[in-house]
């Protein structure tokens, strides 16, 4: 399974089957059932995730009790809290896997030690942050620019796979709207 | 001036002045006027943007004609279209001086030509990428959590010489409501 992370390296920099072996000591491979929470609100953010298989969400809970997600991890993506994971504090959200997963974790203080120990790695996550960031910049730009409706279309047009793995009462709490309005949303298109 | 710079990246790691005037090489020094573009809708991205002293704002024209802001960058912050910068294609965004500014560029050849040949700054824009991230993921929790009037709030209580030294308008066109709206706000906290 670990061939999926040595790939994913292995775009962004040459290393040998040896110094990935060592690499591979900072991490832990952990399987989480359907529905199981990695992290949840009030606790230290202590983790950062690659996901190895499955599905992935991160989600709060907002004033009215509803669950708000913000984010998806699918295969070779990295999830956490990052200001809280940063600075070793309690989040306020969640981290949740959607479909039964597969999934390996590294601690800060492992983090850090992996990047002093090989400092390659940091154009591995350089590239990692750098391109998350750029995702969420589009996303910024997308929240103002586009209708809740004219986003799921987006998202319907640019990642049509994704809409149809992720359960829809998930894609609805992406979006910001009800179920009940996605679902009146998705009769429109079919008829 | 690129004493600013130089003790930026000594904030993450440690260069030799021999070093750093070597990695200036890589950089332009530009003088920006106050409404001066420095990047344009429909031109190519080129260049990443690092402030030394002054302040620059990114924003696109939305279906109303309207200015929206997206982001500000004041000292010690890079600014750019990352997508656009990164896969070398014409932006959707402008980037204005709000402030006449003075700031360092840098081209996308040369940026990857610099973590070639000094392989410790990868470790420099690791933790500005990761940094400006988790920025970018707060600002999409308050964008979700947060009305606009209570994000103004938040920003009056976290950033308040920010507020100060930012236009009222461009900070109305950040939060994207109108000039109007946002003077009748601070009326009522006068009050």
């Amino acid at each position: 399974m670990s061939e999926i992370f040595k790939k994913h390296i292995g775009k962004f920099l040459t290393i040998s089957e040896k110094e990935f072996e060592q690499i591979s000591e900072f991490f832990t491979l952990r399987q989480v059932a359907k529905k199981e929470n990695l992290l949840q609100e009030g606790q230290v953010c202590k983790h950062h995730y690659f996901v190895l298989k499955g599905l992935l969400r991160k989600f709060y809970i907002n004033e009215k009790g509803i669950e708000q997600t913000t984010e998806f991890a699918i295969e070779t993506w990295w999830i956490t809290d990052n200001i809280a994971y940063e600075h070793r504090q309690p989040t306020e959200f969640y981290i949740q896997a959607v479909e039964k997963s597969e999934i390996l974790y590294i601690t800060n203080e492992n983090q850090e030690k992996l990047l002093t120990d090989f400092p390659a790695m940091e154009r591995y996550f350089r590239f990692v942050y750098q391109r998350a960031y750029a995702a969420a910049q589009m996303r910024i730009k997308y929240l103002f620019s586009l209708s809740k409706e004219e986003f799921y279309f987006e998202l319907l047009r640019k990642h049509p796979e994704f809409v149809q793995r992720v359960p829809q009462y998930l894609i609805a709490s992406f979006l910001g709207f009800t179920p009940e309005y996605l679902s009146e949303i998705r009769k429109r298109i079919i008829s």
